[in-house]
């Protein structure tokens, strides 16, 4: 009549296992979204096509060469994306309890994310277009990255406020960061605006910002703050 | 003659590690739950289609408008599917270890998560077309919800009977939350049940149980006896 | 002139960190594999097709009923992958260093695995076909979870040979599971021969494994024990 | 008027939890990379199709035996990449600091390998066709290891300077797997080249670098020095 699995489940000591906080680590949290990221980033690789053997017209070169602009979207949906977990990856270095509006911002982020691939194959598809066609792409794109901006400074700002960042944190580098995530919407509307001036100069800037948040934290100030304390010994 | 690699896989020493337990942490369930997740929630951003320039009629703007129950259906899929992994988040947040039985009822709501995007994208398809359609439609819905619901229940009822529940656990909150989940399949058999009388009010419903469960833990309880504490102090 | 960043990446104490081991945990190994295992189990979801509002001929159930091959084949496909990860999960439980050729055959298992949602659909699509076409089915069906059951005996002799499970784990029970996993390649055998008599008999046998092989462990055997158990007991 | 959730998020002691440091362990990276690879192995199983029973010509046998390219492709492009992946697990096995540099070249490692599928789909299609297709094809999957092999480079080379990789770990085996996968660019740059002479010696080559790198850390050199202690010790 014994049942040893059953029995491996008796209640354990109450000296080994503390109750469970109220306000669980990161952990789950950070292996959520990444795995949407992961899927995301890869998700323009379906768009990838071999052309068929039978039914090539014309040399294997120019079929795959027909096919640019899908690699100029593979290329910029990857790295947009990559950019973006990037800063999360740095974002969720610093929280280490979260709540459940955190994880709420969390899943906004993540949608928002989600439709980057897209508005990157239209970007990179209507560059191509009319003037008109042109500057709906751009401002599309403009919004999704907006959206994204936003849902981070959501993150960002909440466990500021609700104590939910490493307690011994540098303080001065939470705020640093703050302010230099606060920017990406600001620069994404102005993007946006710009697009109806001339939609080269919103693409001139999607280009620089996803180089300049590619870089780590925030660099200018960093920067700017060495080359203030080199004067400073200098002087 | 000497094998260094395989030297170093002579047996360990006794003390250093513990013997594993019959009943492992659900470390490994929950990262494989997340993967599942994380792959259906980014599901419908795959119907999300640039409409190819050389085959355009009208204007951009048109084409990418006329995909609306597309971005319906994904917005709608995406909170759906989020809201469900956030309370399974919850759930495992108590259980801290697992057995067979665990492992098989969780696989059951996988299942069921994963026809989600399908059911919301039937919905949002045929929310436009005739009476019968849309009634169909939001049965299966439903249906889908439902089986969501009996499976999230039978995860939560057996750790509550096998003691996998963390031992430190508020006993209370087990219990708000196993009401709190009860209801699930309840709200959702009566959503069925009144697309016989009116689709709307079902689909009402979606929206109300959708934010509802959005909402942590067991939110309505929480504050009703919030509310009642304050009026005891009051009194 | 100071670069504060830099300055971190200094050797750190000798005393903090161990040297890392030549057999690292398989922690990474297990987090690969639910990766593709998640991947795999919902491949078949991306089968399920709304069928288009204006496309639509007769009523929409009608519509839906007659995609009736594809919620067989994702059903089948899920429970099949499902079952493959648990047992995966099992023996991991007791796998506490990989080597090198763990990790190939590891590789090799996955990617029989990957192919179980092609040879289920396969499966359920020609079920209906006529005989040769349905021998065939089976046939591949078979072949599959053969190379599978290989894959899986593979994995789990060479830790039982090299030392690779954890040294405290019940003997019995590791042996135990051998046996239980020796047979998954020997009754798909018999499947694959007994569709050359009767298609219907590998059917059933693919159920009746299916369902054994859901269950924790040696399940039979554990039975059989108990019930000596008991009668030695009683007597 | 109280709030117990909110009281828990107060300031916890000073002493309980570490600053966070500025150079994290690798652990999400891997993570990320772990989806990464399992989305990108399994991408060309969705090439796998099951013909229609209602549009077969001919016996089942015959139409599946026609998507052979299809197989070919799958296992070739699961084998690729399930190696990069195991040489990239031995890699972070050394690696217990993450830097922003790090991150960087990772995701460009991670961009390299998401066109393997599709650099493997095109040579095993156009195998078959005339000899310019053939060697455009072996250049093209020459050309994307090219760059998985430099993306491989730059990962490990930055860890050794910049002291990212255990204290504790051996000099030899680090500056022995520096060399090991430094062959990985030259190598495929010299399959490049070769393919203007004749393709079939590059399709040697892929197939003995697929099996050389798909064995455990510097295989020959192991060997080697194994070897030459035997005949050190005779002597």
């Amino acid at each position: 009549m014994t049942q040893p699995r059953r029995a491996a489940a008796a209640p354990i000591p109450d000296t080994e296992v503390p109750a469970p906080s109220e306000m669980p680590s990161p952990g789950r949290m950070e292996a959520f979204s990444d795995g949407v990221f992961a899927i995301i980033i890869t998700l323009l690789v379906l768009d990838l096509r071999v052309p068929r053997l039978t039914a090539l017209h014309g040399t294997l070169g120019a079929a795959l060469l027909d096919q640019w602009p899908t690699y100029v979207a593979f290329t910029l949906s990857f790295l947009q994306v990559g950019v973006v977990w990037s800063n999360h990856h740095t974002m969720f270095h610093y929280i280490f309890r979260t709540d459940h509006k955190l994880l709420a911002y969390n899943l906004l982020l993540l949608m928002a994310v989600a439709v980057l691939p897209f508005t990157t194959a239209v970007l990179s598809e209507y560059i191509r277009g009319d003037d008109a066609q042109r500057r709906l792409a751009a401002q599309i794109y403009s919004g999704a990255l907006m959206a994204v901006g936003v849902a981070f400074n959501a993150i960002w700002q909440h466990p500021l406020n609700a104590h939910l960042v490493h307690p011994h944190s540098d303080q001065h580098r939470l705020y640093a960061l703050r302010r230099h995530w606060l920017l990406i919407p600001v620069l994404y509307a102005a993007a946006f605006a710009l697009a109806f001036v001339n939609v080269y100069v919103s693409v001139t800037m999607y280009i620089v910002l996803l180089l300049y948040y590619a870089l780590p934290g925030p660099f200018v100030l960093r920067r700017v703050t060495a080359w203030q304390a080199r004067k400073e010994l200098a002087a």
